[in-house]
């Protein structure tokens, strides 16, 4: 039976930027009727702060911890099993439109004499997406040359539509002209009011959709997994006419921030707090000027979501495919006095999650909310269980949500659980060094248990957030003393989430069940005084006096 | 210049069966002699608590939750580097005579297209020690078939001696003849004051010596890491004549234990008292029965070991031979109630390390020992610092020992070892289910600092040692609210270590320097109002508009 998966994720939409989820201003309706049809996840969270490591914990189904890849633009091992493998292994082939943010395991490929050209090194170097169409989007250009790497069909596409440029991404799609004419840098906040140089034909968001609406009309397997990755709203914000003034003059919801949060802040958060973007952020006049940007690209998404829905639709594909959406993480846009992610507040750490299952058997979920702790690792298991296969759990630190969106129950197993983990390795930001931390110490780990979110922080005291007494996280009770006990339990939690992590992945729990007592059987029979102390049928001592 | 490494591990070696560590009855005057003209570690503690696991931590110098090779039979995974990977990188042929209990990773390699029988899948289902002669030991045979996969080299070897048999292990070098004439089971301990069937000069032992002498006369590499693994005294405990009589009727150290170990043990404590092994060697008389073969098979270790020595100096290697001896685990031998090792008593974590530097940088170190915490994860650190190589950090979780070889002095850097920490997964042994334990969350992990040694149990309370008040280990503060403080500070140095262990293995500190901040120069100016604001020296707008 055909099992089709239509896998779509925003690049750092906050889950209060769609309708569904509570914002008032832009309006959302494709994505709210697809919640209506499917189960709206209120409290997933993502298991890293950044673009790299949450999608390598999307799609290996593993804590950053346990893929290692806990940074932008490192790999996930050569010999990480991702989404796509798992999913080969029941039938499901899959296939990229987008952003994915992963990077080649040179080294490891090297060593495992794989040519990163080759079927499979291509395929290890694109964490299993190596069908279809890869783009991260952000290529921009400095001094110091371009980023982004290897053109995208997006510059051709562009060319092809008449924006000629060396790179139509930083000089038209990203891109603006003033007042005056003059052409405009689409990094800057200050422009964000102004519409890209292309149409909204023409954007990446609009060019990603007509490029998935064109591989779902061609998809020849039987089952397929199709990750429709958006680079948008991610910065730059840079937004096509109308979408860049829909909101503008608009009442914007206030940044949720206190002056009580710059007193004795923690190290690390006034860190964050000190780094440009924050800065930039924390100014409210700045922050309410590309705030409408944001929301329009969002818009433009939802509108381009309508088109990709239709699609699925006309090729007649709705019934059989499982729709999810969702975001690898948020973006501060001055919450807390921060800008972008990185750290652990909701804005940040909560995605949207809407999950649509096409089967009967989840007509009693359509429209309902769940409450229950999800994580970004949760996907990969779903997605197994949904198309009929056996999670390879020696991998997987997630849970399947299958039992939500068939019997709309919260999740019950040995494992339910009761707390939720995202880690942020600040190695990579200026300010580590300064703060005496290094490649290997530079790491903060987070455990939500739904009221208390607690960060450890490797070399200095933790923080601590009662979401009950304190929702919107502006009191830091990390050194508390009135939380000393649930500090301790919090730490026994966050130890007994370590311990627990899937390391031991050469081999599979039937392996592992195979194997156990056999070698008893085998006459490896430890510490025995004599044979008839052996719980075995078995006549050992003639065995070896026969020969 | 010429860098040879000679590796030398015992198998299931308690340290203080030898004489330089403190045994009055075993004299083993060629590993003393090698102290005398190195360094002797007393604090040497190992990173998991079975053959397999701890062998992966030193042949990997990661610890255990990072190679996840947990248990005896789980591969390491297939891009894990060993020691091997290591050597060569800085010119060092690695080379192996005897065990190394590692298991191929067959899924990984079949993941990554790599055939087991080519030469980089030997390398990689050996974790690297393809070179030379693989003999793990333990060819038992038992009603399902036999134990130890692959016939080894000694079985021929056996054969050519005259000892004809299917088997030669079992039925001849491993296995006695009683009183009666009849052929025993070397398995049972009730045997073990027979010697075995075979000469001396025919036991694993002298095979290992054997062959590793002639391995050391046709080296043809200019620099060699040969290690030479010797199968004993591990279990069965069969020795052969005279080995086998020369500490009987001697008078035996006493076991360790006390009655009160008993009462209100930490259930997992319990679980490990009442395995089969355990009840025997609890039992004096089958304790004592046993100990004098094992005795007396580290005495033919160590006379064999003189030889060893001496073709090394015959073949002039010996003036650039780094020689490094060590255990992978001790054995409870009844102490503690307890038979076998996978408990973290220091009868079985701590053991022997002598490493002697020849060069003259360490003539200063000669005959002292080391009271600092050391580790099994220390050696490849070691051994590639002294090879001349830079350590792949990303990898390495332990420290490089030649600063106290060098200069006798402890170890003095920013990563200055305040603790050791050793991981047992139990979910192979059957109590484990009967606990509720599976096979992702039977673990316990140990923290001890030099002082207190703490063990996290997930699931269970935790225990803990004094070894200051209790140097015997006999008392369990686990729960004792004298020790809450201290229980809070070990916890947290816990939580530190899991969150510092190197997971972000896919690219060396050099490249994350290089790439610190470059991306800026790229155009990547995340959250700045306009160009004045940008703390760089670039003219961005008109990059963007010069086209």
């Amino acid at each position: 039976m055909q099992k089709n998966i239509l896998f779509i994720m925003l690049d750092q939409l906050r889950a209060d930027a769609l309708s569904c989820y509570g914002n008032n201003l832009v309006d959302t309706p494709n994505i709210d009727r697809l919640a209506e049809k499917g189960v709206k996840f209120n409290r997933c969270y993502i298991q890293g702060t950044s673009c790299g490591n949450s999608r390598a914990s999307y799609y290996t189904g593993r804590h950053v911890r346990s893929h290692g890849a806990s940074w932008n633009g490192w790999a996930t091992r050569a010999d990480e099993l991702t989404m796509a493998d798992h999913l080969l292994a029941c039938g499901v082939q899959t296939y990229l439109m987008g952003k994915t943010h992963m990077k080649p395991d040179h080294a490891g490929m090297a060593r495992l004499g794989i040519e990163p050209q080759s079927e499979l090194g291509r395929f290890i170097s694109n964490a299993g997406f190596s069908n279809g169409e890869h783009d991260d989007g952000l290529h921009t250009v400095g001094a110091a040359g371009g980023y982004g790497g290897v053109e995208p069909a997006y510059f051709d596409y562009l060319r092809r539509q008449g924006y000629a440029a060396s790179n139509p991404w930083a000089q038209w799609a990203n891109a603006m002209a003033d007042e005056s004419g003059v052409l405009r840098n689409g990094m800057f906040l200050k422009h964000s009011h102004l519409p890209a140089r292309i149409g909204k034909e023409h954007s990446e968001t609009a060019y990603t959709t007509d490029r998935a609406n064109e591989m779902i009309k061609q998809m020849d397997v039987s089952s397929w997994c199709l990750h429709v990755s958006y680079i948008k709203p991610h910065w730059p914000l840079v937004a096509t006419a109308p979408y860049h003034q829909m909101y503008r003059g608009m009442d914007l919801p206030k940044a949720n921030k206190s002056d009580s949060e710059k007193h004795n802040a923690h190290p690390l958060y006034q860190a964050f707090m000190q780094q440009p973007h924050s800065k930039t952020y924390a100014q409210d006049d700045y922050r309410n000027h590309a705030l409408p940007t944001y929301y329009g690209l969002v818009k433009e998404i939802d509108d381009n979501l309508g088109r990709l829905f239709a699609s699925l639709e006309e090729q007649g594909e709705s019934e059989h495919t499982m729709i999810v959406l969702t975001s690898d993480h948020g973006d501060y846009f001055g919450d807390h006095w921060l800008g972008e992610k990185d750290l652990f507040h909701d804005p940040v750490t909560r995605v949207p999650l809407i999950i649509m299952d096409p089967t009967r058997a989840a007509d009693g979920s359509r429209g309902t909310q769940c409450d229950e702790l999800t994580c970004a690792i949760d996907l990969v298991p779903t997605f197994v269980e949904w198309a009929g296969g056996e999670p390879q759990w020696q991998w997987l630190e997630g849970q399947s949500l299958l039992p939500i969106l068939r019997q709309n129950q919260p999740l019950v197993s040995s494992n339910a659980r009761s707390y939720v983990v995202a880690e942020c390795d600040y190695s990579a930001m200026k300010f580590a060094g300064e703060l005496g931390r290094n490649s290997y110490n530079a790491r903060m780990t987070m455990l939500f248990d739904g009221r208390y979110k607690y960060i450890h922080c490797l070399g200095f005291k933790p923080m601590l957030y009662d979401l009950q007494e304190d929702p919107q996280e502006l009191v830091d009770f990390g050194i508390d003393k009135e939380y000393s006990v649930v500090r301790s339990q919090l730490t026994e939690q966050m130890m007994d989430w370590s311990a627990g992590l899937k390391n031991r992945v050469t081999g599979s729990e039937f392996m592992a069940r195979q194997r156990m007592g056999k070698s008893d059987e085998q006459g490896i029979l430890i510490g025995y005084w004599q044979q008839t102390d052996v719980p075995l049928p078995l006549q050992l001592e003639p065995e070896v006096q026969a020969t």
